[in-house]
C-alpha cells in the first residue's frame, strides 16, 4: 500500500464513523469547512497552498482489493462496511480558495460538500495536505518579503519531515516566491527550476582546495558556484581570483560562490572586496547556513553585497511555528446547520463564503466579511467553486498562473502586513446574518435536547 | 516515479559531485558519519530512532530506466555518469547506534564506508530519514517520562507534515513508548496498536448527544470510548450515566469518554465525579487537545483523574523543537582522516566510537567518551557493524525489540535527564586521540595548501 494514496492512511475513528454512519442511514448530505482558528503569534496572514494535492487525493479516492482483505482481516468492521468499499468513490463538490491567495482566522479556504460517509473519511488526509503546503507557503511569504529582489532557493529537504515533505515545500515556497529548489524530484513532478553547487565533503576530498574548485569547474562548467568555507572562506575567495584566469581559459565562467557559515555580513563584505580587487566583479555572493527570514530581514537591511540566499530547515519545517490550529468541521447536515460549542473551540455554522474589499486609494486589500454563503456583500469572492459531483470544473491552474496570484496577492497586502513584525490586525468581520445564524442553531439544539441553555 | 524510494529525492548537488567524482576518479573509499552538533535548548538527550528506514533506503537504491531517461532528458549530466546509474547500488558497510539508543551531542549515530560516490549520493535522505524518527522518538521519550503509567496515544497524522511524517511519528513515537497512534496504516505497515474514537461532527450529526452515543455504541460496541466535550462535557457526562444501562442491555460496556477542550483539571474531576456517582467508575477518561509534556506533565503532577492522552501536533511536528542541527559528515577519504572548519561548524575527523560508563550504584549512565574507532577504552560501545558490503550483518530487530531497548534505556537516564527542564548536561568527553588526529588532520592540510596556518 502505498502511503501517498491509500485511504488507510487516515484516523481509525473515520473508519469507525463510517460504519456507524452506514449502519444508521447517516448518509445525506454534510458539509465541512477547513479554516484556521487563529493566527499564530508571528503571521499576520496566511497563504492557501496545497489544494492542488487535495483535489488528486478526492479524484482517487478507492479502496484497492488488497486493502479491503486487510480491513477485513483485522475483524474491526462489518461485512455491510467492506461490500461498500470496492464502490466507494468522492462524488462530492468543493468549493476553495485557489492556491496563492492570502486568507485569515476563520475564513473557509476549502468547502467539501458530500454525502456524509465520504465528507467524513477524508477529514484526515484533507487536513495533512492543504495544512503542510499553506503552512510552508505562509513561511516563504515571510522569507520572501524579507527579501525582495533576492534569488530564493529552497535548501530544505534533508531536515524537512519525510519526502513528501519536502517535496511538497519545494512546490508551497515556489508558489510563495521562491526562485527554485534543490530538489531534484521537484522539477520532475511540478517542473520547478533547480539548482545546485557543492558540498563540503567535496572539497575535502582534495588534497586542496583550489584543486577541488578546478576539478569541479572541469565538471561543472555551466551555472559554476564555489562553496568557499570549508576552511578559511577569504583565503578561499582569494584562491577563486588565482584561480579565475586558468578557467576562463579552459572556457568557464565562475558564477557565484556561496558562503555557508560565519558572520555572514562582514564575511560578504570582505569576500567582494577580494572578489572585485581580483576582476570578479561579475561573480555573485549566495548565502546559506541556518537562515530566516529575521536573518535575512537583517542582512538585507544592513545592505551586505549578498545577492542570494539558500533557506533550508527554517522554511520547510516552519520552525517558528511548525503548525497551524487548523480544522475540519461539520457546519450542515441534511440541510441543516450544525456548530460545535467546545469551550474555546466554538464555530460558526453554514455555508461560508469571504468577501474582499480594496482601498480605492491603493488597491490593497482593505476589510474581509465573513458571512454565509447565500447573502449578498460588495467585494470580491474568495471562495469559488472546483469540483462538481466529483469532478473538476475546469482545467487545474499551472504553477505559474499560481506563483503570479501569489506574487499579486503579496503586492496588494497593506504595508503593516507585510513587516515580519505585524502591524497590525487585518479587519475580518463577522456578518449579522452568521451571528444569527448560530443563535438559531443553538436554539434548535436547546430544544432538540430538552435542556434549557 | 514514488518520491519515498526514487534516488531522484535528492539534492541536484549530489548528481553534480557524482559526475565530478567520477571524472576525476575520485572513487576511493569515503567515510561520512551523520551527528546532531548540539542538543536544543529543551532536550537533554536524544533517542535515535529511523535506522530501519535508512537501511531499506540503502539496500533497494537504484536508477529505474525511467529515472535514467528523464536524468539524460535534462540534458545536465554526461553519458559518462548516466551510462553507470542502471548499475548503481549501494556496497559499502553501515555502523550504527541501533534505535532506541540515547544518546548526545557530537556522537556519531550512524556511520557509512563506501566509494565516494555512493556514500555522497545518500546523504539527502539519509539525513531526512534519522533526522525525523530521532526528532520524534526524542520529543516522545519527554512526554512518555511525563507521564508514566498513563496510556498514550499518537493522534498526529492530520498535523503531520505530510504523508510519511505521519506514519513515521506513529513508529518513533511507538518505539519511545507511546501505547500506540490513531494512524490506521501504521498497523498495516508496522503492526503499531491503532485505536480511535468518534468526532464532533458524528456527534452533530445527530439531534441529540445521546442519540449520537446510542447509535455509535450499537455499532462499535467494543472498546467504547465516547467523546463528551461537543456542547456541554458535564451535562454530556450524565448523559452517557443515564445511557449506561440501556447499553448494558443491549451488551455494551463503556470502556471510556473522551476530553477534547476546556480546562482539563477541574473537568475531569467533576466528570470523574458523575461518573462514579453514577455507577460507572470503571468507565476510563480520556483526554486530548493540544496537549504536549508540559500539559501533560502538570495533569499529572495536579493529580487529575485523566487515564490516558491522546498527543497530537506537538508530537508528530515536535512542535518546540522541528528540527535537529545533525550533519553527515565526511570523516576520512583514501584512508587519510578529513575534517570541516568552517566557523562554529568543524567537526572532529576520522572513525568514531562512543564508550559508555554506567555508575556502578545504581546502574545509570554516568558519561560518555568520544574517540577514534580504533582506540581502546573500557565502556560498553554504542556503535555497532549493521551492514557489510551493501548487505545486512544480522536479522533486523523487531519493533518490539527496539521498544524494549528504548525503555531500558530510559530507564537507564541519570535522574535530573528525565526531567522536562535539563537538571544537568551529561558528560561527554572528548577522547585525547582524537584531539590530537584532528591536529595533526589541520597540520597535513596546511602543508598540501602551502599556507601557514
Amino acid at each position: 500500500m502505498n502511503p501517498l494514496t491509500s485511504p488507510l492512511l487516515t484516523d481509525l475513528y473515520q473508519l469507525n464513523m463510517l460504519q456507524a454512519y452506514l449502519e444508521d442511514g447517516k448518509t445525506d448530505v454534510a458539509v465541512f469547512e477547513i479554516f484556521v482558528r487563529k493566527l499564530p503569534p508571528r503571521r499576520s496572514f496566511l497563504m492557501a497552498a496545497g489544494l492542488e494535492q487535495a483535489l488528486q487525493f478526492l479524484e482517487n479516492l478507492r479502496f484497492s482489493p488488497e486493502e479491503v482483505d486487510w480491513l477485513a482481516g483485522t475483524r474491526r468492521f462489518d461485512k455491510s462496511l467492506l461490500d461498500r468499499l470496492s464502490d466507494f468513490r468522492f462524488t462530492g463538490d468543493v468549493h476553495a480558495m485557489p492556491e496563492g491567495r492570502i486568507f485569515f482566522a476563520n475564513e473557509p479556504i476549502l468547502r467539501i460538500t458530500a454525502p456524509m460517509p465520504q465528507a467524513q473519511l477524508v477529514e484526515t488526509r484533507l487536513i495533512n495536505l492543504l495544512h503542510f503546503q499553506t503552512l510552508i507557503a505562509s513561511k516563504a511569504a515571510r522569507i520572501v518579503l524579507a527579501a525582495p529582489s533576492k534569488l530564493l532557493v529552497d535548501f530544505g529537504l534533508r531536515r524537512a519531515h519525510g519526502a513528501e515533505a519536502g517535496l511538497l515545500a519545494a512546490r508551497a515556497s515556489y508558489i510563495a516566491g521562491f526562485a527554485g529548489t534543490a530538489t531534484m524530484l521537484a522539477e520532475h513532478e511540478f517542473g520547478i527550476p533547480i539548482c545546485g553547487t557543492m558540498a563540503h565533503s567535496f572539497v575535502e576530498a582534495f588534497d586542496s582546495e583550489s584543486a577541488a574548485f578546478e576539478s569541479f569547474a572541469r565538471s561543472r562548467p555551466q551555472n559554476l558556484t564555489l562553496l568557499i568555507d570549508t576552511y578559511d572562506s577569504e583565503a578561499a575567495a582569494r584562491k577563486v581570483v588565482v584561480l579565475a584566469p586558468c578557467l576562463s581559459a579552459m572556457g568557464v565562467k565562475i558564477g557565484a560562490v556561496r558562503l555557508d557559515s560565519g558572520d555572514l555580513i562582514p564575511l560578504a563584505r570582505s569576500v567582494r572586496r577580494i572578489l572585485d580587487d581580483g576582476g570578479l566583479s561579475h561573480v555573485t555572493i549566495f548565502a546559506s547556513g541556518g537562515l530566516d527570514e529575521d536573518s535575512v530581514a537583517e542582512i538585507v537591511h544592513a545592505g551586505a553585497p549578498i545577492d542570494g540566499f539558500g533557506v533550508g530547515t527554517s522554511l520547510t519545517t516552519s520552525s517558528d511555528t511548525p503548525a497551524l490550529d487548523c480544522a475540519y468541521k461539520l457546519q450542515e447536515y441534511a440541510g441543516r446547520p450544525r456548530r460545535k460549542r467546545s469551550s474555546g473551540k466554538a464555530t460558526w455554522p453554514g455555508r461560508k463564503q469571504v468577501w474582499r474589499s480594496y482601498a480605492t486609494s491603493d488597491g490593497r486589500m482593505a476589510g474581509d466579511l465573513l458571512s454565509i454563503d447565500s447573502a449578498s456583500h460588495p467585494g470580491e469572492q474568495l471562495i469559488e467553486p472546483i469540483m462538481k459531483d466529483g469532478r473538476r470544473i475546469g482545467p487545474a491552474p499551472t504553477l505559474s498562473e499560481i506563483r503570479a496570484r501569489a506574487a499579486s496577492e503579496l503586492g496588494r497586502l497593506p504595508q503593516p502586513l507585510r513587516e515580519l513584525e505585524p502591524g497590525m490586525t487585518y479587519p475580518v468581520q463577522i456578518a449579522e446574518a452568521l451571528v444569527t445564524l448560530a443563535a438559531e442553531v443553538d436554539n434548535h439544539l436547546a430544544q432538540s435536547e430538552r435542556v434549557q441553555p
